[in-house]
């Protein structure tokens, strides 16, 4: 059962016949499960106080039930309820912003016409000349057509909006980028690619976001072939980027090496096929894929060519079955699948000291209690565990390193110098099962990661 | 001759080997018809002085002779010339910023996942959520083909994104809107209505610039069709509220009406289209549109649908022949045609008390101090001439308004409306020949005019 938590959190406006009352109202708060974390003091008379009680739950059932704890306290009636996570979105959580003061009219002729007319033949003459002319140096499109919104499933766009202001903010705040949110109302692979293209000339680098896979994969391929600007699908090469730092960091803890132990991937779909490419990239070896039909191999692989690169770079000893016959003696295991999808008898069946990724959101493919029990590193994606994979601890950082370097693409070389970054923000001094990965707060992070990326773009693009 | 200005100014940096020099510079300058601004000493020593000198030069070829005039004066060497406007538009004059601040997990766990889930769930219910949970209900798209980039022409998209963003500033600026580029490298009518469509999601309603016409035609009528939510092409509608705004301010002054009076429009574009159709929808009943060709007549109309509806609504009197032809009695003359296309002698065969509008850019169809001699009022689109019709007085209220109302649709009786609101902003007291129009600067012009659209708004909103 999931903690209480900020992400679920209310603020109930209470009024007490009885002052007094305060302390009965927290005790059936308490009791009912819930964290008051704010107790806000609205009105006071002698003989009635209003409240606003701010306080976590697990979800929305237990909510309504610390709502109805409240009110059931004799004297006591609850005004309103609010959702905070509803009130932080409220009008949206994204804005624009002017570089410039207009206060006059020479601003105004500075900025708009008639002066901007010479930018505008500037740009006309030398395209290139829009790097430093526009904002086009630190804007990045961040695209998505709703189809795999979080773990929610297709949505559509519109529904994809507030997750694109969420990750257009983390741009913002973590790396100063201006990243605006372009929601497309099409599913079709031709149009999105078309639509992106035709709108690319705003943009210094575009962010494909919450796109299902296979459609991911041609969606990426086409707009990298066709694009002369960076394109990066951060379900894939973010998630891929910090797997590969944590994994760094893990078998360091355990004493392994990436060429000498086998990995077990759970689920092929985005994340899980970039986690395999940037493993193999690294040197892994024997790497098992394992998806809703089984353990990967050349038979099944059918006649998607990401599936049929999936089945030919992996499974070198042909197993055969399904998570269980993948975990037996396996020295790692990285989950992007569903919650509840490994079960502890098999986890024990792994080699000692080993490696476990549970990454599937909000619930985990295995309680990480449980997984600690039988591994001697487990990361997840909850910000309430030790070791959270986090994307915002990649692609805040690689954008700024590729739009910094004004790169023309993203490479397989610049993702694993990304990688080997973030591992390299925890020093060996703090490195411990427990401290494998930073905290997205932590502020060495996006310069380290921009920095590698940088220096790879710069590397590439004097040797070519 | 265009006067020195802000939109064409430098900054030199100037070494003097004598600190008594700088008075020669200046004076120099001067000679050669530059304004100094500003004079910054950036460096003193006993023998020598640099020196930042802003200036104000008239094009490009002034700025080079007022370079060469200050590198002239003895003892003096320019070491370097910075193009003020160019500066203003390094890196962009467009950001976007964070509504919300991301300090700690809990905010990042409502802003961005695991709680943004229930936001998107709650649009996904229903999508009209979107309006309070997103950005839409304060975010426009300025969308151009790049195809008629201010007087210049056909420049692309890319060099297109500078006014684009300049425009994005003054709906920041001016109306708190939240604009965003989006610059499109199509100039196919199919393609850009659909990519329009494709990408309005984001979107509270779109703002269409800078498309020439015909094809702007074309692209409005249609995404006005498909999409719900308000589509403005500004070069149309925003120019046509503020020529009716000032012709009814100016006919207050000269004491006509405008059902009486006869009014020639020169050039029949985007602008001069939609600046007869919202005169025919004000009651004037004699108007001659001229175009390249002559005057636009029913024979010499083909068929484009828009030149056949101008033929049929213009050009009561059969009249023919030029513009020469068509101002002789006129009581009115709007031009939004190019420089230079207006003779003194025909402006004099005008009705008496007649109203000039001269608006081309940078230089109007006849100079304006000879249009005075004739006429009674005379505006412009310049900012160092009386009567300033900018189209920043109608568009940054119109959005405002139809923002502010939900409104799906942009008509023509707000279109009406926003026009009476500018003319309203100068009291009769405060008329005159001088002073037809507020300035873009007067605090009062945004919310009168957002004011008036949402009035309208909801009447016609509550009436369907």
């Amino acid at each position: 059962m999931a903690a209480p938590s900020a992400s679920y959190s209310i603020t109930m406006r209470v009024l007490l016949d009885d002052p007094q009352g305060v302390g009965r109202i927290t005790t059936a708060i308490g009791e009912a499960g819930g964290s008051i974390v704010a107790l806000d003091v609205v009105d006071a008379s002698a003989s009635t106080l209003v409240v606003d009680l701010t306080c976590y739950a697990r979800d929305g059932d237990h909510a309504e039930e610390l709502t109805k704890a409240a009110g059931a306290v004799p004297g006591v009636a609850v005004r309103a309820v609010s959702d905070r996570t509803l009130l932080t979105h409220l009008g949206g959580v994204l804005a624009t912003a002017s570089k410039v003061a207009l206060r006059t009219r020479d601003d105004l002729s500075m900025v708009y016409t008639p002066g901007v007319a010479r930018v505008c033949l500037a740009i006309a003459e030398d395209k290139a000349a829009a790097r430093n002319l526009t904002i086009v140096r630190n804007s990045v499109a961040v695209v998505t057509d709703g189809s795999a919104v979080l773990g929610l499933g297709n949505l559509g766009a519109k529904a994809a909006l507030p997750v694109m202001e969420g990750k257009a903010v983390l741009f913002k705040t973590f790396a100063d980028i201006d990243a605006w949110p372009v929601c497309l109302d099409t599913q079709d692979v031709d149009e999105i690619v078309r639509t992106v293209e035709v709108i690319s000339p705003s943009y210094g680098a575009i962010n494909l976001e919450d796109i299902a896979a296979p459609r991911c994969f041609a969606v990426e391929a086409r707009l990298r072939e066709r694009l002369d600007i960076p394109v990066f699908h951060d379900d894939q090469h973010g998630t891929a980027i910090v797997v590969l730092a944590a994994l760094t960091n893990a078998l360091r803890v355990v004493g392994k090496e990436i060429d000498a132990v086998r990995i077990v991937v759970l689920g092929a779909g985005a994340a899980g096929t970039a986690i395999i490419k940037i493993l193999v990239a690294t040197g892994a070896r024997d790497i098992v894929a394992v998806d809703r039909e089984g353990i990967v191999s050349a038979p099944s692989a059918g006649g998607d060519p990401t599936r049929q690169w999936l089945a030919h770079a992996t499974n070198p000893g042909g197993l055969t079955g399904g998570i269980d016959e993948a975990l037996a003696g396996a020295d790692v295991l990285i989950g992007v699948s569903g919650s509840n999808l490994v079960s502890e008898a098999a986890l024990a069946t792994m080699a000692s000291h080993a490696v476990v990724f549970v990454l599937a959101n909000p619930d985990p493919e295995i309680d990480p209690e449980i997984a600690r029990a039988h591994a001697s590193v487990v990361a997840t994606g909850r910000s309430d565990e030790p070791n959270q994979i986090n994307n915002v601890l990649a692609f805040p950082g690689v954008f700024r390193g590729l739009l910094d370097a004004h790169a023309h693409e993203v490479t397989a070389e610049m993702e694993v110098a990304a990688a080997r970054a973030i591992a390299g923000v925890v020093s060996a001094d703090e490195l411990s099962a427990a401290y494998i990965i930073p905290s997205v707060f932590n502020p060495a992070v996006v310069p380290a990661v921009a920095t590698a990326v940088h220096q790879v773009a710069a590397r590439q693009a004097a040797s070519q």
